[in-house]
C-alpha cells in the first residue's frame, strides 16, 4: 500500500459519504460556536435553543468570512463582516443593506449545511451527498452517555495524515513496543498472541486474548496475571469501539479462538470509543473516551482515573510515533516498504476505505 | 470576482505603474536603512545627507545579498558581504578586490533604482517603468505634515493578500458589524444609510451621511446624536483619503445626497489617510494616519488621543477579520460566492485595478 | 552561475559519491542513536559495543518509522513501532509476530546501510554507490584527535542551501567586510591581498598573505602588526582544512607568492577543519574545529579559548549573512548577477562540484 496517497488536490483520499466525528456533545455548549475543518472543508456547529445541533459551512456565502467569528441571534447566525444573517437551514434571511432598500434576499444566498446527528456522546457530520445521509450508518458505538459504562472523554490534535493513525489503531502488534511501558505493563512478551481479523460491514473486527497479562494497578483481584480479552470493530471512516476484560488466568484456553465465553465474569472490564477525523491533508483530530463498567465505578470511583491516566500516556506515545513517521514520510525517499503479519488489520481496513472511496467516485 | 487571483507567479495581480506607500517619512531617520518588500521585490530606502531619499533594490548585484545588512558611507552604501560600494544612483563605484588590482568597475555593476518621492508625510515608490513615473499620479492626500490637521500615524502588518484589505476599505457596510463596538458606537442600526459610490480618475469616491450617530467620547458638543458625514477617495493601488464630520442632527436631511453643505460647521471633524501595500502574495503592510482639525487640537490636545485609540481598536478588528477570511480562502473550497449592495465599492475598485493591470500588460 | 539550482526533486544538486561529515566522533556516545538527514535522506548512526560505527537509513523497512525512536539491544536495533529488530548490517533479524508463528524473516526485510568511517575526529558517510566507497577519498584533514594541534569543536545549523555556505568558505574577500570586527580585527584595509586559487584533485587550494595584520589578543609576541599566512584546501563536497600562521612583519615579502618558507617560525599558528553538510534543500549543518599548536597550548591553555571565541563570533556573522541572502534568493526576482575577482574560489569549486555531479549521472 502507498503510505499516503498524495494530497487531496491530486488524489481522492477521503470518503465523503460517511459520518465523521466532529466533536464531543459536551463541547457544544449552548450559544457557542464550534469551528472545525473536516476533509479540508471549514464547518461550524452550534446548538439551537431547543438543544438541536446545526452544522453549516464556516464560510459566509458573500466573501467566505468564517461565520464562527460571528454571533448567534436566537437560533440564527450573524456574520461579523457585513451582518448577513443565516437561519439554521443555512438560508440567508437578512442582508442589512438590502433590507434597508426593501430588497428580498435572493434564493442563492445560502451556505452549505451538513447533516448532523448527536449520538453516543458524539456529534457526527455527514460530509457527502445529503440524500444519502442515513443515521443507520453511524457506527453503533457506546459513549459517555451509556448507563452501563463510566467514561472520561478527550481529544488530541495530530500533525499527521489520518491514514497513519488508522493504521495504528487497526494493528495490535505495536502495543508490545510502542506501549511497552503503558498498555503492555512493561512486558513486550505478553502481547504476541495473534489477533483474529475479520472483514465486517464497512469495517473490520479484531479480537485477541493476551494471556499472562500483568495485573493493572487499579484492579481489585488478587492474582498477578490475568488473561486479557479485547474485541473491537473499526469502521469507516475511522471509528473504534473496543471492549476489554481481564479474566482469570486460563480463561483464554477455555474459550474458542477470538471469542470470550459470555458466562465468564471479568475481574475488571472497560470500554473505549475512539474516532479519527481528517481535518486537512496533514492534520487530524483524534477523539477518545474510556472507562470501566458502571458497576465497577460505583464500587470504586478511582478506577476510571487509573484507566484514563494509562490511556493518555499511551495516546501520547502514539502521537510521538506517528508524527515522527509523518516527518520521514514527508522526505519522500524511494525506500521500499514491506508488509508483516501485523498489517492484516491496516491492510484490510485500507481496502475497505479504498472501496468506499471508489464506489463514491464511480 | 475571484476572491484572490492566484499567486503572482501564475497571474498578473499587481499594478506596477503606480506609486506604492513604502514608509512614513518619519521612519526614515538619517543614516538608517529601511528595507521593505513590495510586490515581491526587495527594496531598500535611505536618506542622504541632503535629506533626499534613495530607493534601491535590496539585493547586491553580486550575489543578491540584501544591502540593508550593509552600512552607509556618506551617501553611498557598502554591502556587508564583499564590500561592494554603491552610490545613490545604484551604480557600483567600488569593488575592493578590483580596486586593489586597479580594475575599473564594469558598467553593468548596478542595482535597480526606484523613483521615490516624499509627500504628505509618506514615502512613495514607483515600482514600474521608470520613464512613466509621474509625480502627478501620487494621490493628493493629506498627511501628518498638513497645517490644517493634527494626525498620529502608524502601521500594521497583515498575513493576507492586499486585495482583501482593499475590499474592506472600499466598503462601508462592514462598519455596522465588524466595528459595532468601535466606529459604530455599539449601534449597528445607525450605520445603514446607503453611500454614494462613484467612479473617479484612477479610483472611486464614496460618500455617506450616517444619521443619528452617537456622540463620540471626545466630542465637545452637548447633543447625544449627530449626523455624521464621510467622504473619501480610494485610489490605485490602495490609497484612502477620508474626511469625516459630526454635524448637528438634521443636517443630513438638509443636504443633497452624498454632499455636505460647505457652510455647515461640524461639531468635530477628522481626516484619515491610509494605504495598503502588497509586500508578497500573502503579506501586506497597512499604513494609516488619523486626527482632528488643528483648531480642535489646539483647543483640546486630547481629541487626537481619543480618535487614535478608537481607530486602532477598529483596525485590529479588521485585521482579525481579514486574516480569518484569508485562512478560509486558503482552503480553496469550491463554495460559490454572491454579491451584495455593499460590494459596489469593492467591485468598482477591483475593476479600476484590473483595467490598470490590463493596460500595463497590453 | 545559478545561485541555487532549484530543488533536488527538479535538478541534480547533490554529489552522492563522496564522504559527507555527519557528526563529530565525540557526539556518538556508546548506545546513543544519532539521527541526521543528509541530502534529503534520513540516516541513523550508532556505536557498537566494539566502538565501531553503524549507519543505517533512519526509516524502518516496514512503515518508514524512524529507527532513531527505537532502542539498541546489544549491537542490534529495535524499532519502537512494531518491534522489528535489525542487526548492524541493516538486516531485519526479528519480526516479533512472525517469530511467534515460526516464520523466517524474508530477505528483503532490510534497511539501507551507509559506509561509515571515523577519521580525524569526524564521522564520514558515503551517500552514493557503495561499491565505489573508498576511504582514500576522505579529505586528509586534521582534527581534534591530532597530537600536533589542540582544537575545540562544534557545529551550527543553517536555514540555507549548502551551496551558499560553500561559496562563502571558498572566498576570502568577504573577511574584510563580513568579519571586519572579528577576523579582520576592525581593519578592512588589511585584508585585500589577492589569494592564489588553484585547482587541485577534487577541490581547490587557496593561499594568501595578509600583510600588516593586527596582533590578536591571544598572541604572545610583542609587535603590533604581523604578516598572516593562510592556506587551505576545500574539497568535495564541502570540506575545508586551513593552516594559519602569524609571522613577523616582512615575512610575506620574503616568501614566494602563495607560499610560506617552512623555516620561518610563526609567532602563533592555528589549524581549522570545517565541513558543510546539506541536510535538505534549504537546511545545512556546518561543522567546525579550531585551535592552536599543541606546543602553544601547553605553554598557555587560554589561547584556544581566544581563538574559539573569535571563530564563533565570525561564524555567527556568516550565518546572519547567508540566511539573509537565502531569504532574498527565495523571492526569485529576475535581477541579474555579476561576477567579481572574489568569485574565483566559489566559481572554481562550483565547477569541481558540477563535474562531480555530472560524472555521477553520466
Amino acid at each position: 500500500m502507498d503510505i499516503i496517497k498524495g494530497t487531496s488536490s491530486e488524489n481522492k483520499i477521503w470518503a465523503r459519504n460517511c459520518w465523521y466525528v466532529a466533536a464531543w456533545s459536551k463541547d457544544l455548549a449552548e450559544h457557542e460556536l464550534y469551528p472545525i475543518t473536516i476533509i479540508n472543508k471549514p464547518v461550524l456547529i452550534y446548538r439551537k435553543k431547543s438543544g438541536d445541533l446545526v452544522a453549516l459551512a464556516d464560510q459566509c456565502c458573500h466573501r467566505h468570512m468564517p461565520l464562527s467569528k460571528g454571533s448567534l441571534e436566537g437560533d440564527d447566525l450573524r456574520c461579523m463582516y457585513h451582518g448577513l444573517k443565516f437561519n439554521s437551514l443555512g438560508r440567508c434571511i437578512e442582508v442589512p443593506t438590502m433590507k434597508l432598500c426593501g430588497d428580498e434576499v435572493p434564493e442563492n444566498f445560502v451556505v452549505e449545511t451538513y447533516p448532523v446527528v448527536e449520538r453516543h456522546g458524539w456529534v457526527w457530520l455527514w460530509m457527502g451527498d445529503k440524500e444519502k445521509a442515513d443515521d443507520a450508518l453511524i457506527p453503533p458505538t457506546t459513549g459517555p452517555d451509556s448507563p452501563d459504562w463510566f467514561m472520561h472523554q478527550g481529544h488530541l490534535d495530530y500533525e499527521a495524515n489520518y491514514l497513519l493513525i488508522n493504521d495504528n489503531l487497526t494493528d495490535l502488534g505495536h502495543i508490545a513496543y510502542t506501549h511497552k511501558n503503558s498498555f503492555a505493563g512493561g512486558r513486550s512478551d505478553a502481547y504476541f498472541n495473534q489477533p483474529r481479523v475479520q472483514k465486517i460491514d464497512r469495517g473490520i473486527r479484531i479480537t485477541r486474548w493476551n494471556t499472562n497479562s500483568p495485573k493493572r494497578a487499579y484492579q481489585k483481584g488478587s492474582a498477578d496475571l490475568y488473561d486479557q480479552f479485547m474485541t473491537y470493530d473499526f469502521l469507516v471512516p475511522g471509528v473504534l469501539m473496543m471492549y476489554q476484560g481481564m479474566y482469570e488466568a486460563g480463561s483464554a484456553e477455555a474459550c474458542e479462538y477470538g471469542m470470550v465465553d459470555k458466562n465468564l465474569e471479568p475481574d475488571t472490564a472497560s470500554f473505549t470509543s475512539q474516532a479519527v477525523t481528517p481535518m486537512t491533508d496533514d492534520t487530524s483530530r483524534y477523539f477518545f473516551a474510556w472507562g470501566p463498567r458502571m458497576v465497577e465505578h460505583i464500587e470504586n470511583n478511582q478506577i476510571v482515573e487509573g484507566m484514563w491516566a494509562l490511556a493518555n500516556k499511551a495516546f501520547l506515545e502514539d502521537k510521538v510515533t506517528i508524527e515522527a513517521q509523518q516527518k520521514i514520510v514527508n522526505l519522500k525517499t524511494s525506500a521500499p516498504m514491506v508488509s508483516i503479519t501485523d498489517d492484516r488489520g491496516p491492510s484490510m481496513f485500507r481496502r475497505v476505505l479504498d472501496s468506499t472511496i471508489e464506489e463514491e467516485n464511480a
